[in-house]
């Protein structure tokens, strides 16, 4: 049987849930559940945390009896094995399920489709591939895990409409508004990590926290710090997660780090900088999903050039400054247009007086 | 009495029309007129070109007796003077006209209000304001050249997402797509006159003509150019208008450059630059309503210190290319970010497959 228009509208429903746990779900997916009787839900619910339960089971838990008969609409393929919680294929087939429709299979290429076919095994009728597209985008960090080993990378970069992040004296903080900070924040509430580089740390002493909207959970933030030479004053060691990730094994370093609170990783490439790529491997070891980077000029190019940036997040302020002032990103000089790095924009829109552009490598 | 959603509805109709205008009638404003009895739509028109009928005569031709106690919707206040065409107010009176209705007074100061008073004055209801903020748009460098005796300026640019409009060894062509590059004639056919500098001349020796989209007008075409350095074989002196802004008195180099039918006017600064702000006035004296600026660096970022931009039109490209590429605009360098030049974003959109925004001096 082929879908129904309300077998979008219900799939829509089970995204919009899903969205809910978009800062908390971290290394897990955002999943979203709604179960349907007669043109009715029955029940819903959607993954909050790690090691609690999966979205399925808070919607079987509100349905009830009720289940039986049911469509349910999941947002990810059901899991088929024994994690922290039981099996939730397993659980629908248990609950008398007689649809079950999901937005994608599983993105883990050992356990893709084994959840769908226990259900068809036990004859249920199962539809896949329902508003694939937004499902993809909501998990698209753990899907970069499962399927590349590595997280999802935005950078994020403030500049004036003449790409100007900072006057050539270093001023460069305020270029654009609040509407655009609180943005900003909102990407970081949902990032895993916020990575940035020891010049930022030096110059501006950030704490990377989220702070302009409320989140019940702080990524970890990540200095690339080729040196080890993260002040062991710099506001980012207050206790919190730290990771500095470094390129010379300096066994004092590490450990006055080590007892400012932060965890230190050494992982120097053959030019003595930090293995950019390397440590994105590493991050996808962890856990890591998404990665927000919000570094400046260096670094910033240094992540392009070494391809470990997913997206771009542009706030443009309106306003120019002059060819003086310092540039976005440290690229290498072109000779041809034709080697340009080819983006497509992604979306566009105004945040506040500030313009924001999320752009994509093509 | 005040304005009716009709008369918003009417006035909108009239706008339409007089956009027909957009690309023929300077140096007169675009005008729109719709004669409207008993809720229906008797006689409408719009003007064409300087020297032919104006708005309110051909709707007042097509209404004929109908016009009768009748309401006139005018984009602009009709003319009570004799031009090249008799005052229109009067036509309206002697068509007994029971209600006029207009989106904004005539910007001249010399004349505004006469019209509309002369209407009051035979007994004929008049409403002024209505859709007064896009008749305004509409005509924003016919009353730039009425208020402030020079024309509307738009600096056009193109670069990528980085902020760069040339590679360091000079390629800058084809940055961006052909949805940009129509977008952009447009833009040039409702100009009055296109100008740029030597530098491009020299470098990319454009036609700056309209070729991308219909027009039967050419725009005037204008090079700063101030060693009247514009080669003898440019593809600029190809026999339609050309205008020469110098700053050198070379009679020699003067009759070489009108000998290839150009026009050219020595406006020299204290600087030996050419006087830009001097220039816009004797383009205003000179009829001009709206100038495209297609320029390059140097005259961009002239024009900007000048305070002779009204408007930018820039076209992202999405790529990078570096920053050892060229930038937008040579402005002096700041040392604080309260003297950055505030913008205000106006319009944002995709254009094929580059972003258009327009902004404007704060």
């Amino acid at each position: 049987m082929s879908a129904t228009a309300d077998d979008y509208r219900w799939m829509a429903r089970a995204l919009e849930l899903a969205e809910r746990g978009l800062y908390t779900t971290t290394p897990n997916p955002r999943v979203g559940c709604v179960i349907v009787r007669d043109g009715q839900m029955v029940g819903e619910g959607w993954h909050i945390r790690a090691g609690e339960p999966h979205a399925e089971v808070h919607a079987l838990a509100m349905a009830g009896e009720q289940a039986r008969g049911a469509t349910a609409y999941v947002t990810l393929e059901p899991c088929s094995h024994h994690g922290r919680t039981p099996p939730c294929a397993e659980a629908l087939v248990n609950a008398g399920l007689s649809r079950v429709v999901v937005a994608m299979e599983d993105p883990n290429p050992l356990v893709a489709g084994k959840g769908l076919t226990r259900l068809r095994d036990s004859g249920i009728e199962v539809l896949s591939g329902i508003q694939e597209a937004e499902a993809r985008e909501l998990n698209i960090g753990f899907i970069s895990r499962m399927t590349r080993g590595r997280p999802w990378l935005r950078l994020k970069a403030a500049a004036t409409l003449d790409g100007k992040t900072a006057l050539n004296n270093g001023v460069s903080q305020w270029i654009t508004g609040d509407d655009a900070r609180r943005d900003a924040h909102r990407w970081r509430a949902r990032s895993c990590a916020v990575l940035t580089g020891i010049g930022t740390v030096r110059d501006d002493d950030p704490q990377l926290t989220v702070r302009a909207i409320p989140t019940e959970r702080q990524p970890l933030r990540i200095v690339v710090d080729a040196r080890l030479e993260t002040p062991l004053s710099a506001k980012i060691l207050d206790g919190s997660p730290v990771l500095i990730a470094g390129a010379v094994d300096d066994a004092e370093r590490i450990a006055a780090l080590k007892r400012r609170g932060a965890d230190v990783l050494i992982l120097p490439n053959t030019g003595g900088k930090v293995d950019l790529p390397a440590l994105m491997t590493e991050l996808g070891q962890r856990g890591i999903n998404e990665v927000m980077a919000e570094s400046g000029f260096k670094l910033n190019g240094s992540l392009l050039r070494e391809g470990c940036v997913d997206e771009l997040i542009l706030y443009f302020a309106p306003a120019l400054v002059g060819d003086a002032a310092g540039g976005l990103f440290n690229l290498p000089a072109l000779t041809s247009l034709t080697d340009k790095r080819q983006l497509v924009f992604r979306d566009v829109r105004l945040v506040g007086h500030d313009l924001r552009i999320l752009a994509r490598p093509a």
